[in-house]
């Protein structure tokens, strides 16, 4: 009886609903290419964390004699899973901007072959950079009784070293990858730093939970910053046509040495934060601050209940 | 030496755990017969989501020709397992309440098979208002460069797309699912949104991590939310034996073109927040904003740090 | 051609890594015996709320007859992945502070076989204390339909549970797991409650994400509190050479019967919120509330924008 119900009610519904994916074609990608794989993204996440705390992720048991027979398997599989992915984006936004496909498939190709090497290139130096962020966790947290609890329990530290392999691909203009690649981290950790973001050296986050870095924002050395805290936008302008503009500055500077405490809120391209500078939890901020100077909310008022 | 004293240790322990599941059995779930499975509903959770996104979602390569067939699949898929596990939730309500089993089972089957049914039959209007929602979050935030990267990457899309195949089970009167679902997307994005909230067409929720709706929450058109915004309730009034009253209106209302900015608080249903009204960033509102105000709060007090 | 390429380009960037991870050693564990497996301890973790929950999680159609022998399996699994973690991170202690490994592996392992057992003991009486927290969570949220459903589908009861269990393991200066399970939890839920914390009966948190609760918090019986609160430290008192001074009490103390409403930021050591006080969403404080007293925040500025 179920089964004949059955036979009966679904298929006029996959017609309509194959009907409805063609009368829209904003939410379906059917008959075109290209398009990166979400889950080979997350590998090559996977893969930069293990090549970046060798031991500490993926594999143990690590010695001076195998670590290079390690590193020789790990590199290439990343090189050729970001070339792959690269290539997608590439002849995807050919695909999505001229409504067909890339004409030369091989320069296609080989401009992600020299966008993967540049990258591989890069990992030794953004390696240094994360290694000040593993110090300044430490360095940071009192509750912190080791680097090595850092790497493994802290969530800045996850989701500060792929904004840093994700920045240097942003900085490439690499398509698509960065941004998937950061809403890995994101709900991994609640962290949410755009890739097009500039981060100064020994940056720090403590807890992470719902903390919000805009694509524009630049951030000095030696910041650190608590949960919650977002550093964001103000307004969009838009257009004679009513469309938003895209690709300007937007968001605040924050200078070297800045402390932001917990769920404070700093917004637009005004708001440049002075060296040194103190921004109390949940202060709420569009302006400067002098260098040096705390900023701080009022005190909430009091009200005496009375007893049941 | 360690086996023979684990021998001695870990018998007695068995017993005292056993002991105590019977001792009370609020959580426990032994010698029942129903429950739904937290893994398939996951499953029906992410068949949706391939459903919704065809190409971008689940399957890659989909064409014209073979679109139907992938459809023709998953669709009796989606249909069985909420099918069973629809009975499940029946039957655990009927458990739960009457200390015995359902006496009809085929009763339970038949209303779970209709609702099934009814469910499925709306997947194409709510995959029109998710379509809407798409655009809105690319119409709404500057950092976005198509709609495909708002799919591929904005928890946003993940979550409200969850949330409106929710509220279609919620208005069917399914029990347990709905809500399972949510905290489903609630765990992959941070946002919280009750299956029980009425969110209009063009909604969108930027960054995202810390959101919560609540589940008497009404919403209208074309309103935009940012991260760490409440939609929740003042307090709750408790019957005459001291326990919660259940199932009023206790949320806020929100009209249509509204913008919510980060971390703002509304709590309780004498909060209607007008027409085309703006809620700065942080603000904690309890009572009425008339349509097209703005409503932000008092600007942080500076003191001046002296240099150490 | 590529694969020429690739064989230039490679093997120095091989070199370049393996030379960085030994000029730089904070961020490898590379010629190390001891690590504790994040893999393991959220299998552990599984094993816990199995155990904690049996019927809702992990295997269903428990039945008086069977339940012995799923307890009389599941047990000894998590007593043996306790043992073998504990010793590697008792091991690991040693290596990392005196670097080399313990001279004494078999006392190692008597030690951690001594700690597991404390351990497995004390379980029954932690899943007491998790019942009183279900109910916490059924009584404080209208929105509940059952006990059920909280176990189900609350994060709360996730993370307070694994909370419950990381904090016996902190008690017993088991080093590394408990913050381990404590960080599992949080990418979960997005809630971070260090083990440290010590937190009386029926504690519930609605919604959760952003809940932040630190090393050295004290909270009393029935506390109620919600998403996005901090309870957190001042600021950090260095030593002599300008190091972090670690390990003194450096968060609030929280009474019974007190509710914390969404977003508030209490701070340091000073803060003692007095018997069934309330905490006003987005209040920021620093200082102590006396009992039954409430604090919030001063209302929003109201401002007119005219009319486009």
């Amino acid at each position: 009886m179920d089964a004949k119900q059955l036979d009966d009610a679904l298929p006029p519904l996959v017609d309509r609903l194959v009907a409805s994916y063609f009368a829209d074609r904003r939410t379906q990608h059917i008959d075109k290419e290209y398009l990166p794989s979400q889950a080979t993204i997350v590998d090559i996440c996977d893969l930069l964390l293990e090549l970046t705390f060798p031991g500490y992720v993926g594999r143990m048991g690590l010695t001076p004699h195998n670590i290079s027979y390690h590193v020789g398997e790990l590199l290439p599989r990343l090189f050729e899973q970001l070339c792959r992915e690269t290539v997608q984006c590439l002849c995807h936004e050919h695909e999505r901007c001229d409504e067909r496909p890339p004409e030369d498939l091989s320069a296609c190709r080989q401009k992600a072959f020299d966008l993967a090497r540049d990258f591989v290139e890069r990992i030794p130096e953004v390696r240094e950079r994360i290694a000040a962020d593993v110090q300044a966790a430490y360095d940071g947290d009192p509750a912190a009784t080791s680097t090595a609890e850092c790497i493994l329990a802290y969530p800045a530290i996850l989701a500060i070293t792929i904004y840093r392999y994700a920045h240097e691909l942003y900085q490439l203009n690499v398509p698509l990858i960065p941004r998937i690649m950061a809403e890995h981290a994101h709900r991994r950790t609640g962290i949410d730093i755009h890739p097009g973001a500039r981060i100064g050296r020994s940056f720090f986050i403590d807890h992470g939970t719902g903390v919000v870095i805009g694509e524009t924002t630049d951030i000095g050395d030696n910041v650190k910053i608590y949960q919650g805290v977002t550093l964001g936008a103000l307004s969009f302008p838009k257009d004679e046509r009513g469309r938003l503009i895209r690709g300007y500055k937007r968001h605040p500077t924050v200078g070297n040495n800045v402390t932001i405490y917990a769920n404070a809120i700093i917004l637009g391209s005004d708001a440049v934060i002075g060296d040194g500078a103190v921004v109390g939890g949940s202060v709420f901020l569009t302006e400067s601050i002098a260098p040096g100077h705390q900023v701080s909310i009022t005190p909430p008022i009091l009200k005496v209940r009375p007893p049941k």
